[in-house]
This record gives C-alpha cells, structure tokens and sequence, in this order.
C-alpha cells in the first residue's frame, strides 16, 4: 500500500533558489474497478524549501502504489499532498501522465503554492 | 445520435485545484455533405468544480457520434455544452483536430470560463 | 456490410511490371464481442496483373466496414481475397495496424502469390 | 490567378467565442523573377465574427494561385486581406512557411485585429 | 505467478498462411536479486497453424506475471514455451525490450520454428 | 505538357560503377478526373551507363507536369521511360509517394533493369 | 571577407505590420584561433520598417563570410549590425545556431528594437 | 576535482545585450554514495556583462568534474556560482539533465540575476 | 583500467538457441593523444552458448575503461576478445557508436563467429 | 584544392576483421558553374586491410574539398579512389549525402572490392 514513511529527506545544499524535476517513467497502480494494471509517467517539479526529498526513496515510495487499486486523480492528489508534508517546498506541481485506456490518454495535474508559468 | 444522457460524473475527490486531461484519438463522425467519415481527436482540458466526468461514460458519448453527420464546428461546440451542463467546471476547453480533407488539415478550439495561458 | 462489389478497377497502364501501395489511415470497424469500435489503418501492396482497383471504390469499400462487427484477423483475409477476387494481381499483400486495445497494439499480415521481401 | 470571389461563407454556428485552424500542406504558386514554382503551407487562425469560410470554397481559392507569379511576402498580405475582407473575423493569423530555395526558408507571417500569444 | 493456463485460443479463420503481430507495452515484472519492478514490452509474431491465441487471454496471461520475480531470459523463454504449447504455431517470435537498469538496456529474442527475416 | 526534350545528359565521370539518387519533394500534377493538384515526392535511383542526367533539366522536366491532367501510375511509368530512353542506365528505380487523397496515401515503383535490393 | 555591400532592399508591400523569418541552414566562417570551419544555421527575424531585405541578396552576403576567420559572437552582432544598417527594421532578432565543437554546442542570440515574446 | 581557475574569459565584443547559450551533452561525474558514474548534460544561458566565458576553457572545467563523487544538485550550484563569480554577468541559468537513474531522470535548474521567460 | 576479471557468467537457461542484446548508452574512455575524454554507447548482440554474462558484472566492466587512454578501434576489439574469452558464445557482434569529434562520428563493428544478418 | 596527400594511415590493430565508419556532417564544396556552395554529409564505411586512415587527417582531407568547383559524382568518385589508394581496404562505401538545390536532394554512393549488404 502507498506509504508516505519511505519519503525521506536532506537539507537543501544552498539557500539560493533552485528548482529539481524528478520524472519517473516506471510507475504503475491497479484500477480500483476492474483490476487491471494502470502505467504512467510521475513528473515531480518544484523549488525546494529547507529540505529535499531523496531520489531513492521517492522511487521506493512510489514502488509502494504497485498493487493499490486506486484513481488516477487520487494517485494524483495523494502525492502532492505526501510530498508536501515531507519537504514543505516553496512550491510544487506533479503531473501523472497515463498510457491509454480504451482509446483514452489523460494527465492530471496538482500544484501546490504559487507555480511560476 | 450524439447522446449527453451518456454522461456521468462522480465526486471531486479533493478541494485542492487541480487539472484533468482526456485526449481520446479515436473520435470518428460523419460529413454531413458528402457523407464521408470524418476522424479526429478530441482533447478535453478543464479543472473541476464540484464533480468530474467519469472516464467509460466520456469514451461511450464520444461513440455516440459516430454515424452523426455533423460539421467539425458543430461537433466542438457540442461537446463542450454537453459536457459543461453535465460537470459545471472551473473553466474547460475542448480542442478538436481533424484529419486532413483536400489538403486542408483543422483544428477547432473552444473554451468556457477563464483557461489560464 | 462490406460490400466487394463496390470495387472496380481500370486495365493496368503497361505491361512492364510495377508496384502500387495504397495506405488508408483512416479505417474504422466494430468488435463482435464488445461493440467498442476499433480503428486501424490499411495497407495496401501489389503488382497489378491486366487491371488495377480503382482509388476512390477502394474507399468507399474500407467505408463499408464501417459498422460491422467483425475481428481483425477476419477483416485482414476478407480484404485480401475480396481484392484478389476483383484484380487477379500477381502478387499482394494486406497489413492491417490496429490502435491499442487494452495494452495490446496487434499486426496482421495476409499475402496471395510470391511477394518479394 | 488569385480570385477572392471564389470565396464562401457560413453563419458562425454559436455566439461563444471560439477559435477556428485551416492548414493547407499543398499551397504553390511561381516565382515572379525565375519563374519556378514555390511550395508552401498555409496556415490559417482565426476567431469568427458573424461568419465562417466554407473548407472546399478556401482550397479552391487557394489553388487559384497555383500559376501566379508573386512574392511570398504578397501571397501572405493578399490573402490576409481577402479572408478580412469576406469573414471581417475578430482577429486573424496567416503564416506562410515556404520550401527552402538556396539554402533558406522563409515564414511570414500577417495579422489582423489582437490576435492572442 | 505466471499462469499458462489462462491461455485461450480460437480456431484459425482460414486455410491461407498469414501472420499475426501483437505487441504489449505495459509489461511488468520483479527482478529476482534486488525485488526492484522490471518494465518492458513483450513483441509476439506468429504463423499459425489450426489456433490463434484469444487477445483478452494474452493479457491476462502477461499480467500473472506482475509480481513474479524472474530475470530477463526466464520471462522470454517461459513465454515462448507457453505459447508454443497451447498454440503449436507454424512458427513463433519472441522479442522482450527492457526499460534500461545500471544505464544498460535489453532485448532477449527467442523463437521456435524456423522465422522468416 | 511532359516534355522530355527538356532532359539533359553528361558523360559519366567513371567507368567503375556507382549509384545516384534523386529526391524532389516539390512535385505536382493535376487529377484527370477532378482537376484537383497532386503533389508528390519522385524519388530517383539509378546506376548509369555512359551518360547520367543533369540535375537542373531534371528539375525542369518534371515542372513540365504541372498543368498535366495525370494519373499516378501513368505519372511514375512516363518518368521511367523518359529517363530509360535518354540515358539507358544499368538499372532504374522510380518511386513516387503522394500526399494523401481521401484518406489514402499512395506510393508506386517502376523499374527498369535489375534493381538490387 | 563579409560584405554588407551585397544586401539589398526592396520597398514593403504593405503598411499593416507583419514579420519575416529566414533560415539558412547553410552557413560556414572559420575559426580564427584553429582555422578549422564552423557550420551553423542563421535564423532571421523582423518586422520590416519601409524595406525588406531581398532574399538573393542575403544568401550572397551570407556566403561573404565563407573563409572569414571570425568568432561566434562577433558573427552575430555584425549580421545584426548590417541588416539594421540596410533595413532599419522595427525590431529585428539574428539566433546563431552553431554545431557541436568538443563535444558543445551553442547558440547565439542578438537582437534591435523591442522583439516581442 | 572540480577547478575553477581552468575558466578564462575574453571581453564582450558588443555593448548591446545578446544572449549565449553552451550545450554541452558530454558531461560525467561520479556519484558520491554508489560510486558509478553519472551522465548528463549541461546547458548554460547567460547575457554577459563585461566578459564572456572561452569555451575552451568551459570545456576544461567541466572535463574536471570526471572523478568527483558529487550530487546532481551541488553540481548544478557549484557552475552556477563558479560562472557568475569569473563572469559577473548580467543574469545567467544551468539546466543540468541527467540520465535515468532507477528509473527516474532528473533535472535541476538553478539561476542568477533576472531570467526572461 | 581495463579489467576483464570483473565478467562473471551465469548458465544459459535454455537450450533453446535465442539471442541477448545489452546497449549501454553510458561508456567512457579517453583519447590516448588529446587526453580529452570520449562517449560512446556499446551495443553487445549475441546468441550464447553454455554462459551468459551477467549484467552487473558487464557495467562495472566497462566502468573499468573511465579513465583509460585507448582509441576506438581497440576499445572495440578489446571487448569483442574478453567477452568471447568469458562466454564462448556461438556468435557475438560488437558495435561501438561515438559522439562527434571534430564534425566526425564514428562506428565501429566487431565480431565471432556467424553473426545473422 | 583537393590534397590526398593529406591523408594519414595507422597499422591495423588486429588479424580478426571488423567494419569502420565515419560519417562527417560538415562537408562543402563548390558548384562548377554556379559558384554557389554546396554542402554534405560523406559517410565512409570500410573493412580495413592492413592500415586503418587516421581520423584527423580524414578531416584536414574532407576540408580540402573547401573552395574547389567539383560536382557531386566527381566528389564522391575522387574520395573513393584517393581512400583505396592509400588504405588499400577489402572493401569500402563512400555514401554522399546532399542537401537540396533547387528542391531536389542528391545521394551519391561509390564502392570498391564486395561490400556485403
């Protein structure tokens, strides 16, 4: 099941701002409906505040989702709300890009704070 | 017949703004001089409100204009009446584009509410 | 239904041998089983013999497949021996592409006589 | 030669605003100095007033063209102000882009009214 | 695990050799050493002889394997022996194109019969 | 009207054998039925004998199909003959691919010799 | 050595604003430290004033710097300065665009006047 | 180990504002936890002040990066402040893209001064 | 340097004749004249005998080049030989491809055995 | 003007054979009769005999090329002889690749000794 506890952290190496894009091309979760797999495209964007979030365990975090049944738009919102507990950055903004389903692609997108266009 | 009785929604599952993306590539009507098919894709782009389109309802709405003769305009502004009745979004836009017809390939946008650039 | 007899054909141009590919992106059928529509695209490869199909009949037969329910490996043999039957070519070939369907894109080749690789 | 009065209009089929593409991919015409051909494509938005282009009567329009001798620059202003002068659209957008002829490619591009970035 | 028995076929629907191509690309497994998700896309290409495998079974069949921990050339190697068992095909390719792990990336082709190039 | 007259030889620069290829993306034709443009890609392969084509009276002769009413077969075996008879080469490819015409994409071969593959 | 000279204007078609781009893809000066050639693609942009630069005549003042041993930097500002010299234009931009040297590519970009975004 | 004094810089050649831009896709530290290499590239963008970076000598610098055990962020920070403190340029911004690791690719931007969008 | 002690193999689960391709996008080794670093990608193709090398075991050898000097057609060679060394396979190909050097890129193509076109 | 004595050769490194390619993307030259430049890519692809040509005297050669008036054929020819003449290879390809003239685009491919397909 997702689990928040993997997210780890270490502080942010300098105090000027920056901003990190993680994109995980190897995500996949389970239609709460009909039970077969879903696969998508995580792309984490945001400028950090004190601290970041570590890229091994943000990939273990996100390997946690493998079997969950669960919405695109709550894996979605699920996420943002996950990541920003655990870094509180300036702001943020996660993307699900998901491959097609009966002839259908979507994205969901969720930002937190102000996102720079 | 293009039927919006199709359509349902479901609960917005959190009151956090974010986006939702539906691009469906297998959209096919009919021209209603020639009566030739038409094909295209139809790319829907809005932030919910209280409720958001349920994705199968979408895909069976989108089939229901299949043997419809109906021109590339009336087909996008259809749509996107058909779909802000049934949702009542922040703000929606519905990009139709079509498969080249005598050399000449079309895009049809139309939008409601206020879509951020 | 489809309907061969829509096909006609004019006599080849020369005698000296060549080869005609016609590529039709935009074809469209039903699944027997779920009534969901698929779409594909058509290609047509072959030396002609005494006479060629005709461009525009050859459309409206693809268009006649339009609402029939019928699988992809019977389209692709269907469309083989109706052309066969219409051209007597010295050679053909029908591949046949299909869009996803459940994770699965699928490819379907059939020939008549000696095609060259 | 050029002839705007090939062009035809339809009443614009809602009041909401909406925005409306035509790219044409086989647009020709000669050069006025050398006299071979110019190939181009013709891209044209806009957003409608009280009416609409009619598709088949535009492709006719722009075949008109095909054995003037004229300058890029002129085939773009002309047919800027033939679509003003037949639709009087909100605004407009022509962007020509030309083959390349010794080594350089050429866009122009004309507009009329605000036309949104 | 991975279930063979999921497989399904069908009688083929015509005398005449053809072939028959599907390719899934949301294809999951477990590496066996480090319990890390392995992502790839199974290529299949076939001849068949009396039966061709039921496209809604493949699927199932590929998913068994989601939570499976097995290397690269076990999964290619199982699926062909698999198919080849309850298919019996004329002839039959393999081909398994893996997401890249340590900067390296895969593909392991197995065949039975002898493949046409 | 075709005029070969315009085609132009040199002598070959060398008795050991080599290859040539000519792309012209820029042609086009008129339908003998319609009077609607063509437009199409010659591509040209050959091996030369004593004498190869000069490129710009390559370039002019196919211009002189511009205001011919032509099908593509008739198009691609006049070009062959033409260019057969003025330079009697080893061996001769003429490919021509078209842009789209109700959907369908064509492409025809003629050879004149034996091509190599 | 480069030569302003060669340009030439001619007077614009029309009083309503609109731009121009031209892209050659063929440019090569010298390095002034190795001697070794540079390739690059000069991409120009502007709205013309009361002249227009005079496309012939570009691609010969291009070609004026063929042998010239000159840097990256002082290319583009002197392409800058020569064509606001000849045109004065309302606003112009000049982006160099250079092939890889040790393993870096780069692109230079000067502009006149208020370009807008 | 990373060595700024490798940087040499020349005078602006111009007093009017142009943009740089340096692509370097040759770029590889070390990581510093596993000790495997990391590969990326770094794109630089800068409006010089006085002087401008020689790109020999970026080149150098950034070969000195080979065998630091580093992270993808410090990196990113370290050419930022080593560039804006030889160059003091009037606003600058790295972009550093690095190949999949686990799965996920990352990205990291970091700016100095004003950047225009 | 170079370390062919790293290879470690694994029994061939089959019998069955099948081929492995690894395509390592992340090599580097450094030219013995210049000292200047090169990047290349190595694709190994290659049917097994009684062994296959194990992945790991291949990126930490080919890590073992970081820091040699040594040209690429000894690079190539040098792999061929330990791999063949290692494995004893019934054929292996061998194909180093280079990023630019000086406007040139260069591939280069080893093998042993009967190596399938 | 053209200088094979520009070219430089290295012993082989090893008995066993293997393929060679180097593919320069910044060719020009001049056009006899116009004066205009022209510009190419040269792909090289040999088995080496008992000397292999080094890389930067391959380059230095190529640059020669610079400011001669040559047609295409004659290039391609006089690289093939002035290569055989100083390898001495088991066979080799020279493959030009020409940008377009007038619209159309030329290839040119000499051979010596049996290039295997």
């Amino acid at each position: 099941m997702p689990d928040s506890s993997l997210l780890e952290v270490f502080p942010t190496p300098t105090e000027t701002p920056f901003t990190i894009e993680h994109i995980s091309e190897e995500f996949t979760s389970v239609c709460p409906v009909t039970g077969h797999p879903d696969f998508g495209t995580i792309e984490l964007l945001y400028e950090p505040n004190e601290t970041c979030v570590e890229l091994k365990s943000l990939k273990l975090y996100y390997q946690s989702f493998r079997n969950e049944g669960i919405y695109y738009e709550a894996v979605t919102n699920q996420i943002r709300d996950d990541l920003v507990n655990c870094m509180n950055p300036t702001w943020l903004q996660i993307k699900t890009v998901w491959k097609g389903r009966g002839g259908i692609r979507s994205v969901i997108t969720a930002t937190h704070g102000d996102v720079p266009t």
